[in-house]
């Protein structure tokens, strides 16, 4: 048994800290490098992708709206060709940091709003889809399971991989519980671990409504920038190695 | 005989227009495409690469200080480290538009102040030497002959090529003269296409107190952002065929 | 019989000009200058105040979502109490040049998508107008006839202003025809000083289905970042004066 | 006896979050509000107005270079003219907050590298001044004693305040021990705090060559963005008051 572990990193901006991205690259597999749109400045790249190539972890690109004072979290009416060049861009600049470390990007997640939208947004969910086929149409990407951008990349040929959040709420229909409402994180380090070692396994976990929920993942997201984020991601990595799950890249070389 | 035309282009940003880069890529050997630090947005990028490999015009990196508001013209005294990762992730941002392109990016020329920076700079100029021996160590840069930026290039191992300006006034020294000063720009079609054919011959053009001055250059630089550059441009490139002088890039295929 | 004319102006930004504003600012009554979120730069919106006060047009705040890269021309979902903070920090800024130019900001115009959002959307619609009367409730604000944002502006005890547009196409029932549509812009500097006389005086015009439609409007706004666009303002201006109709700001001192 | 303690507040933008403003808002008497262009966004803007209003905390214009990415600490050789409507931008952005909160802006004090450059940078610090006079020429300006930014404003009729820095180590001649400097930081609360007792009454400290040296000072500086920040705040507000020293600020309503 095995599962990939993918967290967002590199969302320091110049004089900023955000995260510990020095902790949570010890613990995931795959790294979601921010690329400057919504936050990460270029030696907060390098920086990232060095530390990722130094640990063995993959360096995906984590790509957004272009909108440093909302970091990425507000929806943008990016017209299609506009936002497939946008993504472009940011693969680009994230590719050349990965270059200098020896690396390559290996894999496409979108960020924050931009991730939100293409759920059901057909239009840019096919832009984002556009940038990553012209770019590389080898590139894996990264998503939510029943997503248009899943179902989109998949139509154009690209691998999709599905995720599933450690710390969030699931409805009985397997989509997230709106941030906005009571129950929608989960706080418990022992809660979220013993859920992600059923989820790897393939087992139900329990949705918001105490029904059963089976998710199907490839990949599951911990979040690095809450205060607990590094001790809720370290129970679940040592959770799952006990649980004799192994900690693989889904990109791997 | 033969010489290259460079000329900046991708320079419009957004709502904003700047220069007629069709016309001008009709006419150059090369273009330095900006990268979106001093000008240029995604979709800009994008057509200009697109354009320039439809016309097989060879593509380089305009890199520049990050200054939208200020051109790339205002000197910035970012630290050298930083200055590094700036230029690295400006050429890996263009790159991904010359790769969708079918294409590469084939050399460096920095923009504006920091071009005007580095002629005597040590530490911003090793920062730009270092971003480009780190990114592609294969990859020419084009510059001001005896500048501090290209005896560090050529220091590095990185090839160089020298750069004269058509329509600049020189002093004896072979330096620019200033623009700032009387007479700093050439507004003659006629006379600055002559000069080009002087200096594509090798053979001595006037500086501006008169007297002759002989300028070593593989590559030559018009404008494309002021009333009357088209046809400038065009006067340069008639002369020189008229004058036998093959218009070749220096980054050839 | 009086009217005012309104036009965007203080669009430029840095290296990048755009319309021709000394121009317009000899023709228009009120400038709906730039702020800096979608465009102008301090410079400009000094110059741009300056030359107002010193041609007697009346300053007003031309507010938009801060994108330069999207000139403020694409949705962006603003938590409204964010876009509150926005609205009242452009304010505060043009202020500032409005008062080194001896004037003060004498009303408020949305721009761009912010303008159209708001004709409908409700929450955005209420932070703008929270903006204003937090920061001035003696200040009047632009808009379209029949918007969620002149209604709440009026509910919140702000006088509001009714803005035609000179050279758009409207549609049976009073609203814009959508700019994608066919026969969305007027042209022809005849046919839409024609209709500016008719507004002016109450007179219906012609919607786009040929049907008699009567536009209650305060103000006439112009645009001046089109070509022609000078000649038609001035065609506007020219036929209104022919007319009998008084240039009068609506914000007079 | 009496002295005024200022401090740098209102530096978080979006997502990131930088000092702890409320605690220092309890201590101080001047806080030194960000603009918007080195860091601070509107709604951070707002807040700290708002706050620093409700604790009778005078709110200054903390003006930077726009560099958001180098948190203005990167001099930036903007040209003299647009330095000062750059500026001017800056403080009436932060004098609409200060007007929400019922308040107005009382003071300016530069920020990082263009504080140090104007120390010495004769047309950088003749802009400041200009912005200043331009927008209010009633308005002190806080800086380093002897620089030429606190001359030029006394020569241009401003009110001029001179500062000390509480955790900085000074030459025998009065100046700052560069950060770059060994011992140019002083880390211990307890000496801090007896230095500024020692500054508020006139007495002379100990230079870093242990020579004595008088500084005269108007208000004391301390920062607010570095771990133990406020717990040095507080000593040095608590030693101040035992030793009979009021805390009153320079601008007093």
């Amino acid at each position: 048994m095995r599962i990939d572990l993918n967290s967002d990193l590199g969302e320091s901006f110049g004089r900023w800290t955000l995260g510990d991205d020095a902790a949570l690259l010890a613990i995931v597999t795959s790294a979601n490098v921010a690329c400057g749109f919504h936050a990460g400045d270029p030696s907060v790249l390098r920086r990232t992708c060095a530390e990722a190539a130094r640990q063995g972890v993959v360096i995906g690109a984590q790509v957004g709206y272009r909108d440093l004072a909302g970091f990425g979290r507000r929806f943008i009416d990016v017209p299609p060709a506009e936002l497939t060049d946008e993504v472009i861009y940011q693969i680009g600049a994230l590719e050349a940091f990965a270059r200098v470390a020896g690396e390559r990007v290996r894999y496409v997640k979108p960020h924050g709003a931009l991730y939100n939208t293409i759920v059901h947004h057909e239009e840019q969910a096919a832009a984002v889809v556009e940038a990553v086929r012209l770019y590389d149409p080898e590139l894996p990407v990264l998503g939510l399971p029943g997503s248009v951008w899943l179902r989109r990349a998949a139509d154009a040929g690209l691998r999709t991989i599905r995720e599933a959040f450690a710390d969030r709420a699931y409805t009985p229909q397997g989509t997230l519980v709106s941030r906005r409402e009571r129950g929608a994180l989960l706080h418990d380090p022992d809660q979220v671990a013993e859920r992600c070692v059923r989820i790897a396994r393939g087992e139900p976990i329990e949705a918001i409504d105490g029904s059963p929920l089976t998710i199907e993942a490839d990949s599951i997201c911990v979040h690095g920038d809450s205060p607990g984020a590094v001790h809720m991601a370290q129970a679940v990595a040592a959770r799952l190695a006990a649980a004799g799950v192994d900690l693989v890249p889904f990109a791997g070389a």
